[in-house]
């Protein structure tokens, strides 16, 4: 088997595992109790956050331990806006963000807060300016992560925190999936991430706030972790979590050079092996181990069991997935292709043969996809006969509606139109992403009974 | 070393280790995932509930995953009170629950709600009827213990039940001190507890919600754990507290005897060789592992530190400890003395000959105190040649105030009144307690400058 779906979960790095058992005899106890017990578990909890708090980049006693960095986020952004009640509650977030983070958006607009999203291009990263744009007098609090999860496209947060510093607002980068790589180099407010994504073990998130940031907890008051997050300490854990970073940090300028040349060749080969396919996200600007490509009329769902099949493991943000039925909100916010979409991220030692392997398999397992689903073959143009069409896809998922309108596009002349009536959600994103690819014209769409009609006129 | 505080938390269960350690391999990758080892940790995930549900006694589609006891108790009051918003907002709770639950009921009342906090008898039980009482029409929730966790007294969770039930009110059930002895065996509507108190991991709390009871999650959205706790599944852990829950529950029938006699045992060994002893809490209706005593003239931090010099390891509700300046809101609840407060909570497998190290220890730990503080000899009656007394202790803190007492009180006549000037909040608790001790009259308190003052009259 292939792990490559390192940004959902890494497996536990040995130094994890051994210092999980390490602490297991000695990390059990209160630490605030005054016996023995209680001082070694102190002791333990002490030292992981002066480790933790360097790896970071802040104080120790800027940084809290949480149970995930879900709940980092959580805390981060009910306690930031909370402490900056006065000032506004108007809360800014690119559109890109991880779910935690739009999801505390959402409660924040719920309970009578403003909230702006920032929009991404195509790469999937802000601008500087269009995030210094949307700072206002009573913005409360800006975030920002440090490097998308599903694309890689590292944010330009150095800038936009020098923009919201010049605009007195408190930045909250998360952090989660860069923090292993290297601290964030910015002039932040708040930081998150979670340990297991850098091969830690589940159950342990990082809040650090810096000083002079206000910031006012949420929630019923509990004594543990500065007042910041709620509940007994999980010390072998959190000791295993800080042993962890330090060690992938040891490794990283060296990993991540490897990592970053094994990308490469992915972007490059999947690009020359699978025809229409899109590889997404900045290809130089972007984490080392992460890389995300759409496939043209592919179920995303049947891909990734055919991958499974073939013993790789990743992601994917299409919709057509059992655990969605709407594509990916990134993939959405930068208006790619969603269906047959796959992530391919790197676990730390990942191999160079598996690699090579998952390279050789892809277009077949691709080919294999399409042909299942009756694809339409590249470079068979139609014989133009038809007037305009339309091509009933209602009921139908991603990416049907795409295959029907590419089945009968020849149909029509040049300068005809196909209209498309559709109600999968992916439609709205896949449609203009075919048209681009295959340089025909998207007109547009416009609500119908029970769906959407997306029309498309023939340049080719 | 002799661990005696398992009721803070527990040591490591040797079950727990095996779990936690078989289970890092398999249980580290995201269990929504469709691919092999997310296949593989959903499986870990699902066995864990339908273990624990067993023990809760419920169905495992009743239960969820918390980070943290603290966690649960805070999702489920929340969760609960939202559910039944249009029932009305107040909140029923006794005055004894943990201060996870307190703290649930003060954010509730900052927020407008209204909360009945339930007296205790000097037991620390509540009474069902006094509980009834406290349920009105509007009342949304109301929670009990289903044992102390600093005095070990039992709740009657059955009448209380069915009180709750008749007048319509869910009852949330914090199970957290009994679990591991037993399913409650009463008709909850939602129930709470907590790994590491029966030697799971930390990190692992749970919460049942029985079908049919109205609940809606509080705080930001979140796919994982039926929505009602955020944050990625730390598996591994969750996996350790089931197994061990299922093996503390193998053995708890056998070692619910024998550490019940043990417990017995320090009830009398205490209360004959310790002067000026208040053993508490109910000596029948209680945990079998936890006995909980109040020493006169003695300071809590002090003995704690020479019995853990001596090698025991025990927990205290005394105000003067370092993490407190009141003394525990259970003790004043109940009315008790809490100065030289001690708690002893054995752990599964506490040795025989441990618990009898310790009762030799105490009675020569708590004179030493009690000399190092100068604290007045029993039975040596004074002149009784002064008119009425004031003693000034303020800035004084436990037990100072009421060792001054005792000084003076032999020093005015029978029928004569000795006012304590004290500012600790402990006194207010202490004062009253000693009087009942010793068998002088409590006149009262009121306000002075700077402090209270408390008048005793002498009666013998």
């Amino acid at each position: 088997m292939s792990y490559f779906d390192a940004a959902s979960s890494a497996p536990l790095h040995p130094v994890a595992r051994q210092a999980l058992q390490a602490s297991l005899d000695e990390g059990w106890a209160d630490p605030a109790r005054l016996y023995r017990e209680g001082r070694r578990a102190r002791l333990l909890l002490d030292a992981a956050r002066e480790a933790a708090a360097e790896a970071v980049g802040c104080r120790s006693d800027e940084l809290v331990f949480t149970s995930s960095g879900t709940r980092a986020v959580h805390a981060g952004i009910a306690g930031a806006l909370a402490g900056r009640r006065r000032v506004g509650a108007h809360l800014v977030v690119s559109a890109v963000e991880h779910s935690s983070v739009l999801h505390s958006a959402a409660a924040h607009a719920a309970d009578g807060g403003s909230v702006t999203e920032v929009a991404v291009g195509r790469s999937g990263a802000v601008t500087a300016s269009a995030f210094a744009a949307a700072l206002r007098g009573d913005t409360a609090l800006a975030c920002l992560q440090s490097a998308n999860h599903e694309v890689g496209t590292v944010q330009p947060v150095a800038e936009v925190a020098g923009a919201c510093r010049d605009a007195g607002v408190p930045l909250l980068v998360d952090a989660a999936q860069s923090l292993a790589w290297g601290a964030v180099d910015a002039p932040w407010s708040l930081l998150t991430a979670s340990a297991h994504k850098w091969g830690g073990p589940a159950g342990v998130g990082l809040l650090a706030v810096r000083k002079g940031v206000r910031f006012a907890t949420q929630g019923p008051a509990d004594e543990r972790e500065s007042g910041r997050a709620a509940g007994f300490e999980n010390i072998p854990a959190i000791v295993a979590a800080a042993a962890s970073l330090r060690a992938v940090r040891a490794e990283a300028a060296a990993e991540s050079v490897r990592l970053r040349a094994l990308v490469d060749r992915i972007r490059a080969r999947v690009a020359e092996s699978v025809p229409d396919v899109e590889v997404v996200g900045d290809p130089v600007r972007r984490l080392p181990h992460l890389v995300t490509f759409s496939c043209l009329y592919v179920d995303g769902e049947t891909l990734l069991h055919e991958l499974d099949r073939a013993g790789f493991s990743v992601s994917s943000g299409s919709s057509c997935t059992s655990s969605t039925l709407t594509p990916s909100h990134v993939l959405k916010a930068m208006g790619v292709l969603s269906e047959g979409n796959v992530r391919v991220s790197l676990p730390v030692g990942a191999a160079e043969a598996d690699v090579e392997r998952f390279l050789e398999v892809l277009p077949g397992a691709v080919e294999g996809v399409r042909k299942q689903l009756g694809a339409p073959v590249a470079g068979t143009p139609g014989s133009g006969s038809a007037q305009d069409l339309v091509v009933d896809a209602l009921g139908k998922l991603c990416p049907i509606p795409v295959i029907e309108l590419a089945k009968v596009i020849g149909d029509v002349p040049v300068g005809g139109v196909v209209t498309v009536l559709a109600d999968d959600e992916a439609a709205r994103l896949d449609i203009p992403a075919w048209c681009d690819m295959r340089s025909q014209e998207y007109v547009g769409a416009h609500p119908v009974g029970g769906g959407t009609a997306y029309r498309v006129r023939r340049l080719n």
